[in-house]
Order: structure tokens, then sequence, then C-alpha cells
């Protein structure tokens, strides 16, 4: 087992891209070449009782992969090939490394798309979004990472090695352990080949945009959208804070002073542009100000650029908690209208958007790091709408994952005795309790 | 809790579809009429360690409702209320007992559908759907029951009742229990509720039946549709002695001797007609002897008849056992061939049909009731054929289940290591070992 011995670079593998994560005083870092090494740092680690955070490219935003004190980080990165792409089949057999944009375009490549596209799809990994059952822009029209896992092998704290699900379109052979792993945060064992379910290959998108003078009639715009058949492959909203922020950044077109945006696609083979176009027609009858459609994937492209630019605009604007809080699509107003609340009620700047199709936003509240009461009001607004959230029949993460950062929160959601379920079934496969510590449960 | 007093009654519910299943020497049996009731049962079955076989509608045909000695029979057919529809959020809560075609209707009188569907659609239930992880004609497109559970409420043996999943569209709060759920065969606990996703309804399918001189060609049209964008929303296939059984029923219009037919649908919304036109050259150019199109609902209708007349051809045909293995798609002809091989070894009479686009076919092996021997050969026959389909890299089950009958293959696909651990994780939520003794594990 060879850690890695340059502190510098041992560093950088000891956080994840969570808010204030810092490296523990005293921790190693392994980085697997192949499952022998995957089983070799799990064998030693039971043998040991030494912790073991399982970790891929470091994109999660809820601190799933942060190293904690005494733990061996054990980085997958380096299982990074496309074992097997069977076009015939539409499967592909990854290493947990795979890129997640790498995966896309060899799916691509040969007429086939993998739909999962969480926002850091250029740089987070298989094994990371199988971690998390990550979502991204598609979920509306194409579900989440669970949807597309049909086998994993996985190996167990103590090193041996399991097989789960099947290659085959159907199969029912046993309780399904492929779920329970998917979403499962590094908790009980380490991926280290995933099977997964690939679709064909969609249009290029068209787009349409659509300004809102009120925050009524963006939400209205968003539930008329999701009652459309063929319905659209994307549906984003964005509160006015959040297109202030956009636009400060840079022009991307936005109206001054509008309360919200609604951004729609349809990739639908033979029918993105009758598609656009309906969609526009509804969104101008839920009350838009303006509606603009693309008429071709460039102009399409163009109408999601102030979209992409969002994680850009929320750096500059500042530090900040994000949430990932998901409610049932027609509370979708009211959750935008309590982040505004709690924001004026704490002094703090909130942003919210995200995948508004879905119900599943992303707030942000600002704060600033020379001034320890921001901080404090800003995680007492993020504690609120958590529990607006739960109280609208929502959840605390709708693909983020709970890892450290909102392990706090999980009993509110899931109650104790559940709580002590969750754990027992954990101890199933890791009973000496050393699979990412302090994580989730 | 009130059991059952009349013997007659009782005998009833002893007792699934699976093929000779007898009622054994003593047990009892509770319809529940309410959660209550669920409670009631788990509650007092945990403080006298009394086995529980959960149920629903008997209709399974794998064994996994059989009453087993000793035990009390937990039948949920009472819970039938759809608690709840709702358009704008697509879910819908049911009891276990609702029919699949009561939820389906329900769905479709708002513009919405509920896609799984087993043949026995009409009677089957929700519960054990779920139980099973049910699937059918459409998942070739749809997928099956677990694509579209979201959230259960389950009583656990003791009578404590624990609420799994969401309502969202998304959600990533703790580990999955509710996957963990679907397809387990009443092995952890009695579904009290499910909480179902539905979505926008399909256009009235239309049909092309294609039949075909070789198994081959047949194969070939198979694996040609899979490949076609927009997909089909239906690929079933059958070989030419199941071919014959269904013409011996009543005249479906196939013609004498050929080799196999496959039967294809389209529900796209306004494609329908252009699709299977596609898909009947599709099956022309795979070498079809003749392809019949549908270019109305009805006409499409008529088409599916001897689909649906195989169940009664079979049983008319005389005592099977019926196969659901699942294999790649590359390996149907192969599949097929490997039947007719063993039936010819072990002189047994062998139907092979199913959802081909799916590569999952439920083989028949026939026998008499008055001939031990023949008994035997179909068993070992059937025996062959499950052990061709994991060679093949299948399952022994892609939608049917486990249950009693295919118990002791389990291992075979599952390896004993993999056994063991799931023994584990039943014993996490069962840990008297009560829930349906003696099936799967």
């Amino acid at each position: 087992m060879r850690t890695v011995t340059d502190p510098d670079v041992a560093a950088g593998y000891a956080v994840d891209s969570s808010l204030g994560a810092v490296p523990p005083a005293s921790f190693e870092v392994v980085r697997a070449r192949d499952r022998a090494d995957v089983v070799e740092v799990l064998r030693e680690a039971g043998a040991t009782r030494r912790p073991v955070v399982p970790q891929g490219a470091r994109t999660g935003l809820a601190g799933g992969a942060v190293a904690t004190e005494g733990s061996l980080v054990l980085n997958v990165e380096g299982l990074d090939t496309i074992e097997e792409l069977d076009e015939l089949e539409r499967i592909a057999v990854v290493g947990p490394g795979v890129v997640n944009a790498s995966l896309k375009a060899a799916a691509a490549a040969v007429g086939l798309a993998y739909p999962p596209d969480p926002a850091s799809s250029a740089s987070c990994t298989i094994g990371g979004n199988v971690a998390t059952n990550a979502g991204g822009l598609c979920c509306v029209k194409y579900g989440v990472t669970a949807d597309y896992v049909r086998g994993l092998e996985v190996v167990l704290p103590g090193g041996a090695v399991m097989r789960t699900g099947r290659r085959t379109a159907k199969g029912v052979a046993g309780l399904d352990l492929t779920g329970l792993f998917v979403g499962s945060e590094g908790l009980l064992g380490v991926v280290t080949s995933v099977v997964v379910r690939l679709v064909p290959a969609p249009d290029p998108p068209l787009t349409a945009l659509a300004t809102f003078g009120t925050l009524e009639a963006a939400a209205a715009g968003v539930v008329a959208l999701r009652a459309q058949r063929p319905g659209p492959s994307l549906i984003e909203v964005l509160d006015g804070p959040t297109i202030d922020s956009v636009q400060r950044l840079a022009d991307y077109g936005f109206p001054a002073g509008c309360a919200g945006a609604v951004i729609v696609q349809s990739d639908r083979p033979g029918g993105t542009a009758a598609d656009v176009q309906r969609y526009a027609s509804v969104l101008a009858d839920a009350g838009a100000l303006d509606v603009a459609v693309a008429d071709d994937p460039q102009e399409a492209d163009a109408l999601m650029a102030g979209r992409r630019a969002l994680h850009a605009a929320q750096e500059l604007k500042g530090p900040h908690f994000t949430e990932d809080v998901c409610v049932p699509i027609r509370r979708l107003a009211d959750l935008i209208r309590a982040g505004h609340r709690l924001g004026a009620e704490h002094g703090v700047d909130v942003t919210l958007s995200g995948h508004g199709g879905d119900g599943n936003l992303h707030p942000c509240f600002f704060f600033r790091l020379d001034d320890p009461d921001s901080r404090r009001r800003a995680e007492a607004a993020f504690d609120g709408l958590l529990r607006e959230a739960l109280a609208m029949g929502g959840t605390i993460t709708g693909e983020h994952g709970v890892g450290s950062l909102k392990a706090r929160w999980l009993p509110l959601e899931l109650g104790e005795a559940e709580m002590t379920r969750q754990r027992a079934v954990k101890a199933v496969f890791d009973p000496l309790g050393i699979m990412n510590p302090g994580k989730v449960l």
C-alpha cells in the first residue's frame, strides 16, 4: 500500500468542493490504480480498524469525501477505464474513475446517450455519481443515476469483492443490493466497476427562455410546462437575485428587474422545433414578459449561457452555503418566497435557482468570511429553509447527498427509528464502522 | 385478530398461481382491512414467533405467496384504496390491494399512465407487483415496477411502521430502502401503502406482426428493432411451437409451419403510424415471410389477440413449468435453440415466448400429470435451461421472482457469500426470521 508522500499533494485529496472543508491534522492518501489496490487497502483497513474515506474527483458539495482525523483517503480516480461499451445491449461497464462527460462522449460516438448530467459533468466521476445518486438538468425527462445503474462490483471493508445486480434488461433474483449501494455515499464499500444502461441519443436540444415580472407567474409557467405532452427535457428556474448575480458577471440578455426566468428545452427526435414553440406559447400564456426561442442548436446554447454561468456568478458573489432541497412542484413558488423571507429575516443575501421542473432548487445563502455574525445568520437562514422544505413534504437533499454538511438535519427527515435501521443496514456491510465515518448517519 | 374460519375459504388463500401448490396441513388466514390489522398481526406474530406469509391476489407464478406449515397467511387485498392521485405532481398513493388495472384506469382518466403491465394486470395487485418488482410487456420502453415506486409504508415484523423514500421527484436522504423493499418478495415486511410515479398517457398503440421461416431471422428482427429510434413500446417474440399451441386454441391468423413471430408496437404521441410502418420494413428486411400492419387501434388489438391468448393456449396444452429467464439480447436465438435442444434431449414439449426485446422469455416445459417420469424429464429440461441462461450471462428470473419454486437455483446465480449477505440484510428487518420463511433465500 503506497501512500502519497508529498504533504501538499496529499492535502489536495483531503477536501472536496464543499464549503470550508479543511484537511485534518493526520490522514494518509492512497491513489488506487486497480481493483487489487482497493482490495489491499480495505483488507488492511479492516485488519487495523482504520477509517477509510473513498473518493473520486472531489466535486461533491456535501462534504461526503472529506478526510477525517486519522483516516485513509482512498482515491479511485485511477480506475478510469471504459471496460466495455455494448451498442446492441445498450450497456457500458466502467471504472468508478471514468469522468461523466467521457462516458457521455463514448456513448454519443455510437449514437447512444448516458443521460445523468450533474453540473460538474466535465470533471465529476461515475463512482461519485453512483455514491450520491447524482442528478442534474436532465432529470425532469430522464431521471437520476439510480435509473441507469444495473449492476456494481464493490469491495467491502475487509477486502471481499461483491457483485450486485445484472447486465440484462430485467432481473429480480434476490434482494436489490445495487439500489442500496447507489446513493450510499461511501458508507458501505468502495465501487470498483459499474454496469450502466444507455439510451438512444436524443436530438440536439432547442431552447426557449422566458422572463417574468412576478415569481408567481414564473412558477405557474413551470407548472404549465409539466402538463405538456410531449414534455420538456429540461425545466430550469432562476429567481430575480440569481438573474442579477448572473448579469453582474456579464450581460446574458436578461432584462433589468425581472423577478424570475424559466428555461425550457426539448430534445425529442424530430420534434424539438415544434416543442419549443409550444412551450414558448405556454410560458407566454403564463404571463411571461418576454420569451426568446432558439431556432438552431447554437442559439439554443446561447440561451443556456446564463444558466451555465450560474456557478461562476455565485462564486464571484462570495462565500455561500448551497442547499439542495426538493419539494412538490406545486410548492415551488412557496419555497422561493420562503427563501426570500428567511434572507430578509436574517439579513442574508439569498439566490434561488435550479431544477424547477423537479421542484429541486439550489438556494445559496451568502456571507462574508471576515464577519462571523454574517456566517451565523446565513447558517440560520439555511437551517430555516431546510425546515421549510421538510414542512412542505420535501427533502433536505434532492441530488447532492447528505455527506458531513447535512448530517445533522437527516434525523429531522428520517426520524430516530429510521436512523437506527439505516445504521443497522450499514453494519451488515461494514460491521467495524470504518467506512466514511462521521458522514450521513 | 380474526382469522378465516371456513376451511374451504381458507384453502383458497393457501396457494398462488404457481404449479402444484397445495395447502399445508396447518395454517390460518387473516384478511386485513387496514393498516391497523396488519400492525396487529405482525405484532402478535413477532410475540409468538409465528411465520407470516404476506399475499395479495395470488397471481404469482413462483410460489412466493404459498402458505407454509404452521404459517399465518396475511392477505392485504382489502387495502384497496387509491388514497390519492395527484395530476400535477404525477403521483398516486395506493394501498397494496389496488388492482394494477384499476390504477391504470384511474391514471388514464386524468391523461396519465401507470406503465407496469404484468399479463395478470386485470387481477394482480400493486402490493404483489412491488413484492416481485413486476414487469410485463411495456418494459422495453418503460422499465419495471421499481422504476415507478417512490416511497413505501411498510409494517415490519413486531408491528413497527416504517416509511421509506419520498413523494418528490428527487431525493437522496439516507440509504435507499425503498429499492431494497421492491422485489423483496415478502421477506422483510408487509407493504401497506405505495407512492407511485405516473407518466403522461401515450397514444393508443399501433401494431405490426411479422412471421418468420427461421428462428434466426426472427431473432435478427428483434435485434434490428432495438436499434430503431424512436424505439418500440413492445417487442414480443413467439417460437414455432408457441404459435402452434395458440393456433390450436383458435385461428389467430398465423400461417402453418412458421418458425417464429415478432409483434411490435409503438405508442409514441403523434408517431404511431409512422413508427409501425418503419418497424414493418425493418422486420421485412430481417427476412420476415409476412408482415401485417394495423392502421387503427382496433386492428392493432386484433394483431395482439394471439399473444394475449398465449396463457389460455398453454393451459389447454397441459401442465407445465414456466420459466422467466432473461439473457442478453444477442443471445435470444441461442436461448430459444437451447430450449428446443433440451426439449428434444429430455423428450419434453417446449414452447418459448415472451418479452424478446428485453431478452426475457417465459419458456414452458410440458408434462403429464399421470406420468411421473414425464414430470421428472420436464424438471430436468427446466433445470438445464436455467443453467444455460446463467452461462449466457443471464438471470434465473427477469420478473416473476424466486419464490419457493426457484429458491434452489438462486445460489447458482448469487453464490454462497452473496446469499449470506442477503440473509444478513433480511435479518436487519426480520431478526426472528418469521417473514415468508422458505422463500427466496
